[in-house]
């Protein structure tokens, strides 16, 4: 979901970093734990998203819903889920924004209407969400937060349709844009991925409960299968009397976000039918092979660039080595020292071996460069622990514009590589070389034409337009 | 307002204790720190509302807003008043609650339609809320809270009327029962009585702001001076060019809650252009008129019974004296030993001075009996401190019925002057006589005929019925 | 306890309001429920010390302790109590002073030695703590708290008496200055007072338990009996066989400090042999007789004049009114409007009655005035609430000087009626008259000769002589 | 530091994971940001204690000091270390223990006597504190922890020695066991290692304050320099006018401990002359040479076995992959469903990444195996994941003894490798085959011949004794 929040209440200067929420969405229909197993694959979802955290369940009599700032092992205690009785729940977990009281967007959503109570989770953004809502408004619609979830909940209410599940549809044939879905009503769940397929949706089975995913990972977590993807289009209506499919959509060409392979998903899940550890690692032999280097070890900056350098590594026969190692005890904030401390906030993360770089030509692997200005610390450092070359590799295209489906991007403005050569971010950066992978070969390590996927960050050929004017106010362009 | 919550969420076997709130409202228009302001006058008022407290501000281009769990003092610091910028806010409390995730009703309830951004704090009850409600639903509106107050909002984002305070009015058109609201949107502020005046409301200004407040109280301890009370029924809107007044809608004879002025309201308070200690003296003195009795010292109940019991005691000629003392640290949970003590809950808060006491015939004045528990307590206390009578004297009639306008009453079966006799009370609290005052009594100190009160938890007498079907489900009856 | 910190860590401008510590001590021998008792006895004394509180309880093989900042309610819970087991306890509260980590002097301190485990709660304050604290370091001690009650636990660790409680007298016939002790060892609890008996303490029992306590208000909240006082330099040793009893010192005139009376106890308690509420009624009706007034009410300045008002009104023959109200919800801290609010720290306290107030003449009892400044806020709101006179009464004597047996009074210089006229003060409070209760009124008023009391604040005849040079190092002259 | 506390207090079943702690000290003498450094370099030492953190400084009149429960960037904040005021600050961090109030014996600790204020911080054990406890405590010592790091603070103030460093000489000739010990005094840093070396103590520039730390990767944080390990039995003496060197001790054959290599230090530091990350990397090439195995893949449990996997990789001529990921939000406590899960702890720590893992066979390389209960959990994952073979390979001889030196391990009953051969351990933890490092092979990875190390937990060799029947008492045996 997109927040409407920044351009209404903050004016036309939002640090667009900010601006837009990348989420994680899970689902137990059937299950006597249904919140403690909520709360878990939250947490297994962790990294979709950091600010706030909120669980919904159904109790058999009415729905009971906890939302809190923080991190779901801070935010979720015995006493709070003692109150999610139910064996069906819904979760969500959301990026972090700025400002102080980010409960008001906090998701599931839950509201009454005609329908009963209604709670839903939204991982996506849509593109005509301000317009559907200005339309609303002056029908005499109230709304209550910033979000553009809150759309689709006023046109299921507003639907003629005594099935919730056509409801959902009708509404969701009014909307463009990214939105897998977890919707939680008395008696059902229901799972909806948008034609197009932007975000991930998975399946899965514990002990005859069905689970609705972000991703796997967060199935391997509490014990339960992996049954396969929501396909894009596609929408699962879990009862009592188990899963009904259906495809009420016009079919679309999918275009499944290849970030979510880059960088956001775990290199644990199975992400669009595919490893994502294997893909990071033929991103790597990809690159190893388009922009070979002379050098002594492969270096991987940590967490992101593991998977790409140690598949760099294999195809380029370099060795791979721990070069960088992440600090695992990183807070929320540090008190800096007055005299300040050279590249800083990277120090807190990162610190460079320097018995692997002394004296060495490294390979040096990140999976990508936004505003170059953490790179540029991270080059410095490893040169100042020994290393005397460094070749920085990326392994995918530059990015050169920002994402309208539900994922976190500064403007176009603030992207290195949308106003900077290749050689002039180098410089900026520092190093002695520098490369990055090929729209052609991201797609070669994905086994699939470009059809599949939406690659608009690298290459600005956006599925579904944003309006322009729209885009301005908001920053984007 | 009244949640809705329970009936929905928990069935029918609620505790009325809780299922209705008395609350407190407080508005700045027209000073730059309107929202320190108001928070003050939330701290003032404390006593109408501890579970939750919140603010909305507009700053110029936006709303924001702060509602937090807890006391005014705990719940905003510095840092949420910092965000809380510009010259115009509105802020409520509200009481206690059961239950954990308190926040879902906190006021202002705060939100946009085609009118722009609207804030609202409700103090009252409405009686037709829920059937307003589910033919609100029925036309496809969603509610995000259980709040009456929200039916309001929706009434309010319908109306055709183009100017603001003619919408609310066409809103409270539709809506029968208590309230006295406070309305903030981006160029004004609004306040409005019902037209029968359950609630109070009280005008003020500080330096050309004008206040908008519950009690007259809050006014005192900014530093503001007391203009006079919002008329039953009186609209006033407060603009950049000043206040305007109305009287939208048709006259109706008053009905003023008695019992703001038996217990709810400050003794430092004026309400409905009365002076509450004074009063409360007045009711003591009637009640000594009314049940003298032969003894040696009259002590209070703190702090509810002390003005009574002055009065009392001026009236009676026998010397009032402190024979219970109140506790000054009180937290919100206590760990009771096992082994239990004897009146436990009662000794935290009140202890008896044994020198007052002992050997004394004791006229003890509390301002009323609800289900009787503490009462009982509180003779066995006094009588183990050595008193050798105790004469239990309430200064108003015993209290028969629950209240449907706003104050947090049990039901009727728990209402132990409800069901039993005043002798069977006096048994039942070990008191060695007991006597009520008359409702004749209690007009008479109020200087005014039954006409302009509110006395239904005394008479039965409802000036806007409750639908009994409604009551019953309520367990109200 | 003295801290000696300020001395140490902040050089010679120490603000003296808080460079010493009044306190409570409770404790508990052979109560299965003992921890639990002695939270409940140090709730009753925290109007004694906001700070901090701790407890040690000895479960059979060994002690644990829990010292926590804040008050007792909020600083010990379940959890915390849980750890607490055994049926002996010792407890302490502790003045608020500066600063932020408060811990490091809090009590009980807990200590261990040949002797095995001993804890040690103190009420009071040593007068040559400093040298004997400077003798045993140069003798090779090292010391963990700044605290003057540690010495004494060196002193008894280094006795070659073999029983504990001959090792205490021998520690504290080198001691001079006020205690009031409890002391926990494994198989003991000892309470004694210094033979002048500053500082309070009582005997209790509860079920063949036995019970220390500062005040006897804390016995009625557990439902213990009050036995009686621990009389001046005597020594009460409990163990499993019962409580025994020694006066090990040389007989001393008794100096019990008589502000406990006029300010500092509960009125509930009892304290040397005296009704804490009782005698401030005495004192107010002193002080009717040496000091009339041409009024129409009597007012008290609420909590702490209560007493003495009704005393004075009964006396006087002049009506007692609640002219002045407090408010119940006073947090921590309060942000101020930058647009200073005239009496702003008083009016979050008390609010004027303007209906009791209002064209009066108005005698306002206080039981003292210390720096005068909060005295000329109060009598500027009463005349602004419509008082025509103001004549204010003080139930003791002006206070000269600063005490230096365990009670927090700012230095001499501070003191308003050490430098100034009784004329001087009243125009500086703004009063239409002033007066305070003579010495010997006070006296009287205590049913005593002066030889019982220490009125060293009021005469400038110290007991016990501080050192000067130290009273000036600190700042006190 | 050594906790006496468990066999005092509860007694002889102690768990003894939790008797010992393991710690990190930092301190710095002659820079204007002394605490705030102390606290950074404190957080790059975090892996050497996770329970406690604390900083005193030295403001130039006296000390200050500041101990948390908890992480250093949760425990510290700017108002914390804003009444760390100075140029000069000693640091702990302290490995979590049991139970609650784990502040009583936080470091540093810090004592005033007659040489004036006084701070210490502790990484290590002492093997006779106890006894000379003892002794002290005759003489009439009194101790106000259980740490026996108290025990060389009395012995320093008892010295007849007039300068400090010649005092704490003395006091550390009487002691026997591992130290590495910062001291802070008003006008000196001092930084002193045992004569054996047990544990590291590094020394670092920058700016020209001079740097004490336990590892040198706290260095790299701050941006200081690394300048030399402090030798066994050197003392560093920093004051105003530089930094002095002394060896006051006998010469001892060094004994450092191996176990900072194979585990304990973070691979970024040098440690005892040597690049961690380089040593691991060697232990697992030797690894691989003496226990070769049939595989596809070599698999690292992270982070601990990353850099031997990595070596075991290259010498072993297999491919190293990322077969298992950490889960980096891992919180302090989780909820567990009550229908447990199957190795619900291990899975939130880390998951098996199928792609890799699937019909693989896998060489899973980990630093040590203790009880065997964790291993067996990671073995199951790694199959249930699709290996076909797991080769479980460990970098170091079996743990068969614990450590007295200051390692926190289980007694000697609970290290499987005590009490079980090889084959039955592979057999406990379900792997096809199981093998360690060799002593010899381990030796041959430091480059050292034995005699430099203490590799007592491995051989049993202990090179100071601890006295049996106070093993026995503490379960070690």
């Amino acid at each position: 979901m997109r927040k409407r929040t920044p351009q209404r209440e903050r004016g036309t200067t939002i640090p667009l970093d900010k601006f837009r929420d990348e989420c994680g969405v899970f689902g137990v229909f059937g299950h006597p734990e249904a919140a403690n197993l909520t709360y878990l694959g939250l947490h297994a979802l962790q990294h979709r998203g950091q600010e706030s955290a909120g669980i919904v369940s159904f109790n058999g009599r009415g729905m009971n819903g906890e939302r809190r700032i923080g991190q779901v092992a801070e935010a979720f205690d015995e006493a709070v889920l003692g109150r999610l009785r139910g064996d069906r729940a819904i979760g969500h977990v959301r990026y972090s924004t700025a400002g102080g009281s980010g409960l008001a967007n906090a998701q599931p959503l839950q509201i009454s209407s005609h329908r009963g109570e209604l709670a839903v989770c939204h991982n996506g953004n849509l593109v005509n969400g301000l317009e559907i809502r200005d339309r609303l408004e002056r029908e005499g619609s109230i709304f209550g937060t910033t979000a553009d979830t809150e759309v689709i909940l006023h046109l299921i209410a507003r639907s003629r349709q005594a099935l919730l599940e056509d409801a959902i549809v009708d509404a969701l044939r009014e909307v463009k844009g990214a939105y897998s879905l977890a919707f939680l009503a008395a008696d059902r769940m229901i799972g909806v991925r948008d034609p197009m397929g932007f975000r991930p949706l998975s399946l899965g089975k514990l002990d005859g409960a069905t689970i609705l995913t972000s991703e796997s990972c967060a199935l391997d977590l509490i014990g339960a299968e992996f049954e396969r993807d929501v396909m894009p289009g596609e929408m699962v209506v879990v009862k009592a009397d188990g899963a009904h499919f259906y495809s009420p959509f016009e079919k679309q060409r999918h275009r499944q976000c290849i970030f979510e392979h880059v960088y956001f998903s775990r290199p644990d899940s199975f992400v669009f039918g595919r490893s994502v550890g294997r893909v990071r690692k033929r991103l790597g032999a990809e690159l190893a092979r388009e922009a070979p280097a002379e050098a002594d070890v492969v270096v991987a900056v940590p967490d992101s660039g593991l998977f790409a350098a140690q598949g760099y590594s294999e195809a380029a026969g370099i060795p791979f080595e721990f070069g960088l190692v992440r600090n695992h005890y990183v807070g929320r904030t540090f008190i800096e020292p007055q005299q300040s401390i050279r590249n800083f906030g990277v120090r807190l993360k990162l610190n460079p071996v320097r018995a692997v770089l002394e004296g060495k030509r490294v390979v040096l692997v990140d999976d990508s460069i936004v505003r170059g200005t953490t790179s540029r610390k991270i080059v410095q450092m490893v040169k100042a622990a020994g290393a005397v070359e460094v070749h920085m590799r990326i392994s995918c295209p530059p990015t050169v514009g920002p994402c309208y489906y539900g994922v976190d991007t500064p403007n176009r403005g603030e992207l290195i590589a949308a106003t900077h050569s290749v050689e002039e971010i180098r410089k900026h950066i520092g190093a002695n070389s520098l490369a990055y992978l090929s729209l052609q070969g991201m797609l070669r390590a994905m086994e699939e034409d470009a059809g599949g996927f939406c690659t608009a960050c690298y290459t600005g050929d956006y599925p579904i337009p944003f309006p322009e004017q729209q885009a301005t106010q908001l920053g984007l362009l």
